[in-house]
């Protein structure tokens, strides 16, 4: 992702490695300061997944694969690093994955910064070839609502519903997108509205209330959402207001299109209806720039994510294509599961 | 209604007069902080209302013909006194309309404080009647979703949307309400909370994005909402947000009611598309609690109102009874409009 820092536009990941240092985005500071955070031990590594200084699961991961790369570069024990790393998140499965390959990379007499490299890479060209077969769906001159941030900084590169923005933009054509600002937790504002002014995307921060309206208007051409979970018949878990926004764009005929990897798709979950969603602290929601914005005696309620039924999705944008919500299905007996 | 003060609870409206003084809320410390501002000359009053100590269309009217009715017991001149008073606020049709019926009572020599009285109480029973036709719409039991307020604040008393829930909590049912936060500006979060606090009525503040989450779960019975402007036809002009939620309540099965007086019927319009929709500062959407949420160099688009087709609305809860959006049509050939 373009990046500007000190003056010049540099072409950088969230998370990368630099001699015998893991360098990334320092993310809390997002976005209203650009900063690198330097990570010199196995321990700065902990403390940089533990405390957000980088976030999403792909970057994570790549993170923690850098962190035993490291391990392994100072000669520290592997096994306790990869014990250390795995108990800085308890959710994400690309953090116990990628360390599970750095451990058997480095058990196979493999080098470890190569292994670590291999595995980011293979991470950044998912999300690059979802922003090549993504890019054909954006017209020349098309406005995009995207919702949330599933962008490079969550993803290490590219993104995934960014990747087909940053692709077309980077071809030529001129887009422009509307950013839901995405409440509670204003993700869209804070971090797709980053990254679209770094790469110079026009754009638009609205208010999740105004995507219907601008729907309504004819002004949007489609849409596109990254994705939490998939169920093998195209449910779709992702940020809360995604269903509206696709109920809404169906309405309206407008396509809905979900970026996402293969790897999201779970294949032992066919309902959406059976993902658990996850409700989250009601500060998220009463409590803004640090004031509350109800009265002494509100509460609230904070589901994280809800779920999306398949046939209001056109379709999911791929490594390997774009598919329709029942050719997932056949992508379970093609891979044999 | 109902309202906490020094450690009981009061029946009110939004403004008052109490002797020689006009007596209101004062709405800009709200939602954290109840206190009462005082106005004892019209020139206190024209304060109140440019500076939005009071606010809502109806309340507006009703302070006017209030600062009228002091003008008048302090021997101003009237004319002088209505001048003032209609250029505080631009838009407010209330405004001029309440101005208009003191100055001609004054003028006719009937008591200008029971003049303006009569005014109030026309308004506040247009409400309470609201309220009566719309509380058999709630189950015992039921959960109710609104948006934005429209609530006794800006209408004087018991509010359009918030009306039947008042009725049916007074009734004895038991009630939820479920309030969207209504960003950009809150509204929700801010006053419709804050009323629903005063009154003990159950509710959880949602973040906008999870009011389709919660209808999708089967948790929400129905639906109301105020109105800006209604055309003859029954598309609905009101805050933006109103339209995604009416889609999304279809699509679930779930009844869409709109509260408002009859005035609120624009008979010289039929299709919602002819309303022209404010755009507001992008500072609205941008700063929150005076920080921003964006990056340097972000931008907003800001659309305060969206425009919901009658299709999507159950019925009008009115002053003279419920309403579908075909008999709209029939009211204006009865008052031969």
């Amino acid at each position: 992702m373009k990046i500007k820092m000190n003056g010049q536009t540099e072409d950088i990941r969230a998370v990368w490695m630099e001699g015998k240092t893991v360098q990334m985005l320092e993310q809390r500071l997002l976005p209203h300061k650009v900063e690198i955070f330097t990570a010199r031990t196995v321990d700065e590594v902990c403390y940089s997944i533990k405390e957000m200084v980088i976030r999403g699961a792909p970057s994570i991961g790549v993170c923690a694969a850098y962190g035993m790369a490291l391990a392994a570069m100072s000669g520290d024990d592997i096994g306790q690093a990869a014990e250390k790393l795995k108990a800085t998140r308890p959710t994400a499965y690309d953090l116990f994955h990628a360390i599970d390959i750095m451990q058997k990379a480095v058990g196979d007499g493999k080098d470890p910064v190569q292994s670590a490299e291999d595995y980011a890479n293979s991470i950044a060209e998912k999300c690059r070839l979802i922003g090549v077969h993504g890019e054909p769906l954006i017209p020349d001159g098309g406005t995009v609502l995207t919702h949330c941030n599933a962008g490079a900084l969550a993803t290490l590169d590219f993104g995934t519903a960014l990747a087909p923005m940053r692709e077309a933009h980077n071809k030529g054509k001129k887009i422009f997108v509307f950013a839901d600002e995405t409440r509670p937790r204003l993700q869209g504002a804070a971090l797709t509205s980053f990254e679209l002014v770094q790469e110079g995307i026009p754009h638009a921060i609205i208010a999740d209330n105004a995507a219907g309206h601008f729907m309504f208007r004819g002004e949007i051409d489609l849409c596109i959402t990254g994705a939490d979970r998939v169920t093998v018949i195209g449910d779709v878990a992702n940020k809360i207001g995604t269903y509206e926004k696709a109920v809404v764009a169906h309405e309206n005929g407008i396509p809905f299109y979900v970026a996402i990897p293969v790897s999201t798709v779970d294949f032992n979950l066919s309902s959406g209806k059976d993902i658990p969603i996850e409700e989250r602290s009601q500060d998220e929601v009463l409590i803004i720039n640090e004031k509350p914005i109800g009265p002494e005696g509100a509460s609230a309620r904070n589901p994280a994510f809800d779920v999306t039924p398949a046939k209001f999705i056109t379709g999911f944008i791929t490594e390997i294509g774009v598919l329709t919500p029942n050719e997932l299905d056949k992508l379970r007996m093609t891979m044999g599961q």
